[in-house]
């Protein structure tokens, strides 16, 4: 079978349906018409097909959701350049060129900082303390009242967990030796560490490992053990660093286009909640999974894992905090987000290191003795 | 408003029409009648309504099934012992007295052992393990094979995070001073304990206070500092310890009956799960958000926050792995799940120290010196 044509006609009869009905939404057989339409979405990710977590995540989201409609909402999933380049989520959600998105905001840094908060900024919350901000710390209220400039709603739809530090091919002991370094990295983690001497890249995920290969870049991030393991970046660069700071629990989102949303009926509004709400907890625990394995693997070909020292981090930290201030001078919006998430990291710090922490240390140290061996 | 007889007469009224109907389905207009009956069940809670984050997320989910349904399906919730005592629970679900329950299936070790692996076990899985291990490690699929021995299915639908170790009058400096505590615990945590001379007590939640406050036992535990507040306990006790090694992360299950669970449209348990799993981060994500004001609060009234010795853990953590190697000798099905979360929980605290733990180290740290300060 042939997917790019089917793929082509489906668009092409999705555009004169469309047409034909003056909207996206198609009626289906009057009798449920009002609280059940027959409706055909598109929905562009962010990200390519090869990574089946986070770009799986926007296919488990439309199946959840033709699943709960019995196939009258279908939303069809397209990989990151198909018909919307990553760069432009953004702008295709807002002129409604596709009715909904699945990306990280931090991508749209370069729009306006603020959308960072989203999805993961250095020293940031950690994966459960970005729920937490999201749902119950008014951390999702405000992401809307900016993402509504932008004509769109947005709903936590994903993570990752605390990203690692990326691939260097040489060691970085200190922060001297990371002066000069050409890194490729996001714009946040990229301003922060341009203070430092670092030389931040911007390379789309595809061009990395040639880039690294050559020498073009002398390190370079991506996400974790899972994902970073298809790239095949152990077979350029030695050493895997650790913790990613700028991502440490990246939120994915689930844009959808604010008109389109309002068109909605309320039953589909709230199915669309609760498959988001479904994905942003599935894919936290499938990259949860699926990484010790890819870590094992990348450690036995001889991968060296390095932490990132003390000095290291507290540098990067005072560098974030400038940054922060900053931004925080030139950007109300920004500043707005960033406060209420500074507040919300206190308190979220402060908690997770009693119990939590205390029980996660024990059982790490367990591990380590070989005590937990099944 | 009489709630009491309004909700008598609920009763009546759904037992009439589940009567008429030959099940508790009642058929709505012929037109979407297959595709979306109206339905009517009832859901009891293992938990009493003061608890409205826990208790709250049975209320939660029942909404969300009926704002996806437009009202077609409806979900009564009751509170422990509005219909089922909370230990009634499994019986109530096994026979169809209601067609759904929302408990943390720990409380039915008693019936076996094996029931503790869905909610929380000593030295366990994390939170976000237990989800791991539950939606990709073969962890939900593996209690459900046990949970047909009882006619249910269930979904994770809540978590707690790690709880604390409970409110102690005496300070516990060593092994020692452990030995003839009575403390009020599960079941589970009181099989280990007792190996090391505690006397554990199995009190309802109601009856805890005025036996601490009496001095019929010495030390109780309860869930974390936002639950824990509530019922007052650092009025009787001053010493509040940490961690709850007994619950690392505490999974509330939604359990259905496995023929009234048949009985549904697709949709509808398509709508059902969805719901489930989004109460599942919420859950966490409000407990997240509130325990840290309470632990603040708790702290600024006197209360003495203690961390387990490394000793005490140490012995602990000894003590569970005798009992695992007991009961796994005398039940194939706890011997069976306990292997497949053993080998998960290696790879998880493999994994979960490297990027996660290291950031969470270093973010600790730095509220520790107050430099997260907002």
């Amino acid at each position: 079978m042939n997917r790019r044509s089917n793929r082509r006609s489906f668009i092409k009869n999705a555009g004169l349906v469309a047409a034909a009905a003056g909207g996206s939404a198609t009626l289906a057989a009057p009798a449920i018409a009002q609280s059940a339409p027959e409706l055909k979405w598109r929905l562009t990710s962010g990200f390519p097909k090869s990574l089946d977590t986070i770009y799986g995540g926007a296919e488990r989201f439309a199946k959840q959701v033709s699943e709960m409609t019995d196939g009258k909402f279908q939303i069809q999933v397209f990989a990151s350049g198909e018909i919307v380049p990553t760069p432009g989520v953004v702008d295709a959600v807002q002129n409604a060129t596709v009715e909904m998105a699945h990306t990280i905001v931090y991508y749209y840094f370069g729009k306006d900082p603020t959308f960072a908060f989203g999805g993961a900024v250095p020293f940031g919350l950690n994966a459960r303390g970005q729920n937490a901000w999201a749902y119950y710390g008014g951390g999702n209220q405000l992401m809307n009242e900016f993402f509504a400039k932008f004509k769109m709603i947005g709903f936590p739809c994903g993570n990752t967990g605390a990203q690692m530090g990326g691939w260097w091919r040489k060691e970085i002991k200190s922060v001297e030796d990371m002066k000069g370094v050409k890194f490729r990295v996001g714009g946040f983690a990229g301003a922060v560490l341009s203070k430092l001497g670092v030389v931040p890249q911007n390379i789309p995920g595809g061009d990395i490992y040639p880039a690294l290969e050559k020498g073009t870049i002398d390190a370079a991030e991506w996400v974790g053990p899972y994902d970073d393991q298809k790239l095949g970046f152990d077979k350029v660069a030695k050493f895997y660093y650790y913790p990613g700071w700028w991502e440490g629990g990246a939120q994915v989102h689930l844009l959808v286009n604010d008109e389109k949303w309002a068109s909605l009926p309320k039953a589909y509004q709230a199915i669309v909640q609760n498959a988001a709400a479904h994905v942003n907890v599935d894919m936290q625990a499938q990259y949860d999974a699926l990484n010790p394995k890819a870590l094992r693997e990348l450690v036995g070909r001889g991968v060296q894992l390095r932490a990132f020292s003390p000095q290291i981090l507290e540098a990067c930290f005072e560098a974030a905090n400038q940054t922060y201030a900053e931004m925080s001078a030139k950007n109300e919006n920004f500043k707005k987000v960033y406060e209420s998430m500074k507040a919300f990291r206190n308190e979220e710090n402060l908690w997770f290191q009693v119990a939590d922490g205390t029980y996660d240390s024990f059982m790490f140290a367990q591990q380590r003795a070989g005590k937990l061996n099944p």
